[in-house]
């Protein structure tokens, strides 16, 4: 880890990604707890953190499950010790020979698949390899993306598929997409339910053809927070917990003052006219993700804070260019003179994922100013 | 520059930026020669490219002048040996010590301003250090963003300022930023004409007041294109005309074809129910950025092309999570047979800037296929 506790964050240059870490680790904390008092293990999504540091807070230990999106994203942890991985998107066969690799280092990641024909690439391959590659079925519980229906027999005919061509079938696996769009506690916990339903109907199909399923997985940080009930779930998988973000306090999970992730950018210049204040964040700092803003509301890419942290109540970031970002107040014009130019303030993300992403390093604060600098990984 | 020429761009794993190089290089040409047949300079904005290996082809020499948008792009070619940057973002005095680092190193490297604040801030740093910074002023020629009116007295004061201070008054900079909105050719001749004439009427008024402009500086790729006349003129700047994309094909300056940059991903699922092609290429290959769809049209993320390049009629990508893309029909159904799992790819981006700016590598493909990997400059 890179320790520099003489650099302070206001030195450096703006646009930079600042991670509070009391705040990551209570994030950490609020979710792992949570999970232990329901007794259902948690496989963390590193696709948000991306990052060796940031894995050694959000992992206990090197054995403890984690996913990830990215073939690189476990290269790289399996480089630093970590040994037990879900590659949770849709493998094909020119991904094999990585998968390959690692579990010849002795990493076990598992793949999921959807597909008869994605089955018959993993089986083919195993057949040809000798390699034994342990796969999830991926169910569809929502309508979301991709995945099986939890009543088709399409999934008794993909393990069997998978075990004949000496893979491993491993388990189901789904992820309930929609429920960041959900907009009420009731929403939440049905989102939750019909998760571990899905998930338990399709284990149940499957046992009921005498195929076990080790795995039983769910997840996504709504549900996460929302499901009251696991029997036969063996594990809940949730990702955007560790930073938070302002999807997810419009999703009811988090307040904003929970976010632990935020870009500092500095005041460049000001739109008297039109009331806007520029800042040198763009859509290269913070992505151009636009959040949940529904139809009837005005375009926002993050929420504005002073540098200290507490939220300017009416601001949003209204417009974004590459290296520009136009800030407006909801009541249109108002004093720009109280934030001159140089004026550092803290962008607070839409999606926490998809800013990090635009970064290579995390500049990580502690409550005692001293700092550290986090890699980010990077690429697939 | 990292040569491979055994590495078959079809042998790496998705997704990955695809350049064809060919056509970069004729697109860089076009402008030059359009540029030269006006008998006005280009200064390229290398925030499309961001890449030493690529500036090589859109700066004729090390001495040619070009644009950048962050510091770090000046200072990485700075090292590379280019001389002559306008930092196209207005300045703040946090940023200054590092104009000052690269004026020490023998590089010429301007900065952007719009108001008095600005002006004083920079020359109280000429004043303090003694480093004679060379400082332009941003006009508003169409109220896009930030600058000052070309007809306001305050230009005349900012120049004094600088001038008093210690600083270098170079001249005037605009960008017709919404020429990007313009939907004929009258109205991108109009756009080329107003930037020009904004220009025009600041440097006259400047020199009316005896204070000389040595650079006169106009640009963007719609502008660039679409201009006829540049007198009193001094440099054109441009950008996203190194790569094109779906935008300029849109505003007219570009068609598909002559689109160099593309995302290669690979079908991972098929969704029968709702005719839907799932890729390994989500926001994390391709970006969020939406493009210039209006209202009355659905969300694209991008065209679709087979792994020739030949785009696939109908194709769109319709929804984006961070490793996964949907690609949907305009007729809804389709044979999605056609594209079984493993399938590659190309997606032709909405904003090649966006696009580029997600990756690390360019994975670059001549037409003899043989391939080179050139590097993107990351971060500020």
């Amino acid at each position: 880890m890179n320790q520099d506790r003489n650099e302070q964050p206001t030195q450096l240059d703006t646009p930079y990604l600042r991670l509070d870490k009391a705040q990551f680790l209570h994030n950490v904390l609020r979710l792992r707890q949570r999970m232990e008092s329901h007794g259902v293990a948690l496989r963390p999504h590193l696709k948000t953190v991306r990052s060796v540091e940031a894995t050694h807070y959000v992992l206990p230990e090197k054995h403890s499950p984690a996913t990830v999106s990215t073939l690189k994203e476990a290269e790289v942890l399996a480089a630093s010790g970590y040994r037990e991985f879900i590659y949770a998107v849709g493998i094909t066969a020119s991904k094999l020979p990585r998968i390959q690799s690692l579990l010849l280092g002795g990493v076990d990641i598992a793949v999921i698949l959807d597909s008869v024909e994605q089955a018959k690439l993993v089986a083919a391959f195993c057949q040809k390899s000798g390699c034994v590659i342990p796969a999830l079925i991926e169910l569809d519980c929502d309508g979301h993306r991709g995945g099986i229906r939890s009543d088709s027999l399409l999934l008794v005919e993909i393990a069997h598929i998978l075990q004949r061509g000496g893979a491993e079938f491993r388990g189901v696996l789904t992820h309930a997409g929609e429920s960041y769009f959900c907009q009420s506690e009731q929403e939440l916990a049905a989102a939750a339910k019909q998760e571990v339903a899905c998930a338990r109907r399709a284990a149940k199909m499957l046992a009921d053809n005498r195929i076990e399923c080790r795995v039983v997985s769910v997840g996504s940080t709504p549900t996460a927070f929302s499901g009251e009930e696991y029997d036969g779930i063996t594990e809940v998988r949730a990702g955007v917990y560790c930073f938070f973000d302002l999807v997810m306090a419009k999703v009811g999970v988090c307040e904003p003052s929970d976010i632990a992730l935020s870009v500092v950018t500095s005041v460049i210049g000001h739109n008297v006219e039109k009331g806007w204040l520029i800042v040198d964040a763009g859509w290269m700092a913070l992505s151009s993700d636009p959040g949940l803003s529904s139809a009837d509301e005005k375009d926002s890419f993050g929420l504005v804070s002073d540098v200290n942290g507490n939220l300017v109540e009416g601001l949003r970031v209204s417009q974004l260019n590459q290296e520009h970002g136009i800030i407006e107040h909801e009541k249109g014009q108002f004093d720009l003179s109280l934030l001159p130019v140089g004026t550092q303030l803290r962008i607070l993300p839409n999606h926490a994922c998809a800013t990090a992403s635009m970064h290579q390093t995390y500049h990580v604060v502690d409550v005692d100013n001293s700092t550290e600098t986090w890699q980010r990984i990077q690429g697939w």
